[in-house]
């Protein structure tokens, strides 16, 4: 009797690497692959040395590592986080953020195929675009721009899902699909340009607070843990051919948010506003009665704690290199 | 002083053969790629001998063949039809379908990159899914459902639109991106589920024939001289940062255009209805104000006329074998 194994890739990214810790704390063996592309090293500090969890450095467009293959007869579950989440981060490479979302989550499939192993595919509210339906539900077809500079992630999630649901309709992989929208909390990396973690090390810093447009965009954010408890939920349940919106139904504008940080943090630093970036949604709320129905899971975390751990945690983090220093 | 070189990969497909066999006219040097999936090996013999002439048999999904990269000094267009395009033929090996789209054009397009050669990608209408707005213009987001079975060819082609406009952005290659409308001509694949080679090949011979859901779903038909007009002339255009509609506008419905295909071959076939294809598209008309204006272009073959030219192309098609064996 061999012992099951959980491949997480992406599993050193911010989403990823919770995940791990969750499923390490339940018991489970874990195989962690990332690239290092965007994740923060510290965050595979926290995991390693833990018992059951093992880390190979590996990019998913590449053919797997043969440490990975040698595996596929204990491989029961595969968790597929990997891909640059932040536009300015996935917009270095769009060639390598197409593929990793296409021919890496094939590799994945392939690997399930053979492994006889469950994929959940975290794909992304990215996937309904610039959405013209409020909130958005998983049967809208979204209103993406498949020749703009956003398409190279927008759209590599949609081929991936199309990939996922092509393997289940086939029998060669049982698959779960979950769009994720807006995560925060702790372990986010400062740099990556994503709103929450810009706002909060603004604020935490000396720099301007930076709005973009007139700050009146929406989003709707989901505290880390209530996301972790989702895409665990998903994994294990029967969900298999349709996609699930996870994230945070509460929306409320940018501005809001930003003025949640400065009351928070007790910052006095400028609000700048900056032009809005080339097909930046304007609005996003999931519609989670899928979810809620098919999982029995909700967001528990509210803004207000969730905005107060991930401040603290920031705070910590953004002091650390200066005591180092010192 | 080397000779310019052309490479179509897809060649000896529908459209592809008619290009080839256009561009030869012109008195350019072609080199065909083809995998051979759906092409009709009859398309190949039409070709073959013609001066600058030269075939190689590849999968664009594996590693383009050392006789292609050996040439790259040469290439100065290369013009991507790679694809099975009907959906019973697309949907046999959904995963080879995007790896087409996807791994395909990026080989194509970092070929082009290192020969500095400009690539067309024949996009397709199917990039609208089952639209909303009609007519369809560039800038409609589209309605594909990514998640069902026509998705493998209608993601695919998108991620291959952001694929080139990617390449284009960052200065790495010259791109053209057409949308193909529905198509028709000699040269048709008897067996491949289209429309018209179907209705014509069900009229000729004692089939039924057979039309889905009540045939009220509309469609728009080109004649493939029209669309071939077309292609070569988005090639040499400076339209590098847009796609083009390439298709005629004049719509019908498919029960029309059975009433046509009957009264031009007397047939005296039954008429069945079936039940109409998962994600069907319910209309589907380009608007090619686009290509007017910056092209020049706009289709010359009417569908009486064409219609005509294409019955009498499969009524000597559907006899050939007849004749062989008697």
């Amino acid at each position: 009797m061999t012992n099951p194994l959980t491949l997480v890739a992406g599993g050193a990214g911010f989403v990823g690497s919770h995940l791990i810790a969750r499923l390490l704390d339940q018991g489970d063996e874990v195989l962690c692959l990332d690239n290092l592309q965007t994740a923060r090293a510290s965050n595979l500090r926290l995991l390693e040395g833990r018992p059951g969890f093992r880390f190979i450095k590996a990019d998913i467009v590449d053919p797997l590592p043969q440490a990975v293959t040698a595996e596929a007869g204990r491989i029961t579950r595969i968790y597929n986080l990997a891909c640059a989440a932040s536009p300015p981060l996935y917009q270095l490479d769009p060639e390598h953020t197409m593929m990793t979302n296409v021919v890496g989550t094939n590799r994945l499939l392939r690997l399930a195929e053979s492994a006889g192993a469950r994929l959940l595919l975290t794909s992304t509210s990215e996937v309904y675009g610039d959405p013209e339906v409020h909130p958005q539900q998983e049967d809208y077809r979204g209103s993406v721009n498949c020749t703009g500079p956003r398409a190279c992630y927008d759209e590599g999630k949609r081929a991936a899902e199309a990939l996922a649901f092509d393997y289940a309709r086939m029998g060669r992989a049982e698959v779960r699909v979950a769009r994720l929208f807006n995560t925060y909390g702790p372990h986010m990396h400062p740099e990556d340009g994503r709103v929450v973690s810009n706002l909060i090390c603004q604020a935490l810093s000396d720099r301007d607070i930076t709005l973009y447009g007139d700050g009146s965009q929406t989003r709707s954010f989901c505290y880390v843990s209530d996301m972790v408890d989702a895409l665990t939920a998903l994994m294990e349940s029967n969900v298999g051919m349709e996609p699930v919106n996870v994230g945070n139904p509460v929306e409320l504008t940018v501005k809001e948010l930003a003025d949640h940080v400065v009351a928070l943090t007790g910052t006095r630093n400028k609000v700048v506003y900056l032009p809005l970036p080339v097909d930046d949604p304007r609005r996003r709320r999931p519609d989670i009665s899928r979810a809620k129905a098919l999982l029995g899971w909700e967001p528990r975390v509210g803004l207000a704690e969730g905005l107060e751990k991930t401040c603290a945690w920031f705070a910590e983090e953004l002091a650390r290199p200066k005591m180092a220093a010192a």
